[in-house]
């Protein structure tokens, strides 16, 4: 787990695009989020209070969270002088990166001395157990994509957010890295052995209150070759009541396979309902959810009400009009 | 690469069924087989020559294969002892255990002195990548099942062999423990790290001549939750131009899950197949595969003939019959 409070670091963000993590936390966990700290270059900037090491340390920040992608898969010294200040004032450190903090001579040393850690949500950590496939008390909603990077996390988030709003009982959980920073908790299931992927899943979805949503961050598409068998593992072991379909109408081919077209919404119903009722046989689609970032207001109206009609269910672009409506669907 | 020929180490085997990943090899593979070596104790007998380590030495075998599971999951001083003599007589020594070899100081030490192998099979060494969905030269067979252990391996060998035999070309490729050892390679699909799951199907299976065929190991199923994103990514990365779909008629619920029925053979064609065609659109169900080990002749010959009917597809348990009716059916 990770400790907020959080001082979110930009470095030397090219443009507002490569501090994008940083912008999920702020933007999804603002009350986690004590301010930033840039290096002289950066082109980003969240709105937040600038704070040097030693203001963010005076205010009881916790953590400082890598939130900026580095540049040619290299760590730079300007870096490492931050982190080191911060691990020398207290702060541990979460990153996302490929490039691994542990990897790194100077930051496990000053880690060592100074007795913080140095937390790659890239890494699972933990040893998790072969999946039983039972059903548990509570709830949980997952978001399945017609690829991937069409909004699913974004969906659950937004979910969560209205739920919350509404006063129920709702809990994101994070299954990629960038939901591992904003809600400080959650499994990297990318980089989970086969083996234990459902039984991860499982692990982060634990039985809970009758009226309880777990809100389960999807990955990858049953129809994108290279991760469908992480979506899978997930569809099987989050065992969900409720399946949103994600799509984005604009997107020419399926990401990073330019010979792949991407399926229909209803191939994707048609796919992942029957799947998922392996395990919980009451399972239902019960909402559609489109990232419409591509199109004007015009084209994306005319696209939702075409669809909702089209598939019968609630249509809506969260981004757009909010999770009400899909919250409504998980009544 | 595990290196030929092979001593097979029975140890002290309460059982024949204790020794079955050795006599699977001595089965699949008598041709790598040397001999056997055996403790006092042992009660499994391949029926190979009795050879000790300095006459598998002196006869040219290069690896011994630890053929027998161990008790009470730890690896025994007697069994160590053999293992040093094994590395001191230029032997490499290749396991599947869930206890690695690469955990014993005594071997690590002894393999250093004399520049041997310690090859632990139940562990990815190789760094694969992200598979990239491209169709390749040559065909791939691969075989799903209703349940894990339905005799999906055993399938795709009896292919192999049947194939051969014919003169055709044909190369079973090994996705797990057994299968590995069996034939020298593979990839131990259930420990890769999720993300490289497909890639690592890929990279076993690479393009070939027109003519040839992979026979591919299958893996747990698309309805058993513990497993099922396994075998989702072999689905995706073997990119089968042909399914065999296989069955164990008389199990009673899934294993290592009482509460889960197992699916009919029509569910498994109707979930596998467009799944399959996700990468390949011309992969069809070209036969079936049934284990009747439990049922008796008249049995099994009912039970065959209904399904063959039912289901119109050529239906034989090879192990009773070989594999010469789905090896016409890859025609």
């Amino acid at each position: 787990m990770i400790e907020a409070p959080y001082l979110l670091f930009l470095g030397d963000a090219a443009d507002q695009l490569a501090a994008k993590v940083a912008r999920g936390i702020a933007d999804w966990r603002p009350d986690r989020c004590l301010g930033q700290i840039r290096l002289p270059d950066c082109q980003a900037d969240l709105g937040l209070a600038d704070l040097t090491i030693k203001e963010a340390q005076a205010r009881g920040a916790r953590t400082l969270i890598v939130g900026v992608a580095n540049r040619g898969g290299v760590i730079s010294d300007s870096w490492l002088t931050v982190f080191e200040q911060a691990l020398a004032s207290g702060l541990d450190i979460a990153s996302g990166l490929h490039n691994l903090l542990r990897d790194q001579p100077r930051l496990v040393e000053a880690a060592k001395t100074h007795g913080r850690r140095l937390l790659d949500v890239r890494e699972a950590t933990e040893a998790y157990p072969i999946a039983d496939g039972r059903l548990r008390a509570g709830n949980r909603c997952l978001a399945v994509g017609t690829d991937c990077s069409v909004g699913k996390m974004y969906t659950a988030l937004a979910l969560e957010k209205e739920m919350l709003a509404q006063g129920r009982k709702a809990s994101f959980r994070a299954t990629g890295q960038t939901g591992i920073l904003i809600t400080g908790g959650g499994v990297p299931l990318d980089a989970v052995v086969a083996d234990f992927m459902a039984g991860a899943v499982e692990t982060i979805t634990p039985p809970n209150d009758t009226d309880h949503w777990d809100l389960v961050e999807g990955q990858g598409s049953l129809f994108h070759p290279s991760f469908s068998g992480v979506t899978m593992a997930l569809i099987h072991g989050a065992a969900p009541d409720a399946l949103i379909l994600c799509h984005e109408p604009t997107r020419g081919h399926m990401r990073g396979l330019p010979h792949y077209q991407l399926p229909t919404l209803e191939q994707l119903r048609d796919t992942a309902l029957p799947l998922a009722q392996v395990v919980n046989p009451a399972c239902k689609v019960v909402g559609i959810s489109i990232n419409t970032a591509a199109m004007d207001d015009d084209a994306a109206s005319h696209y939702l009400e075409q669809t909702e009609q089209r598939m019968g269910l609630p249509t809506i672009d969260p981004y757009r009009h909010g999770g009400t409506r899909l919250a409504d669907a998980l009544q």
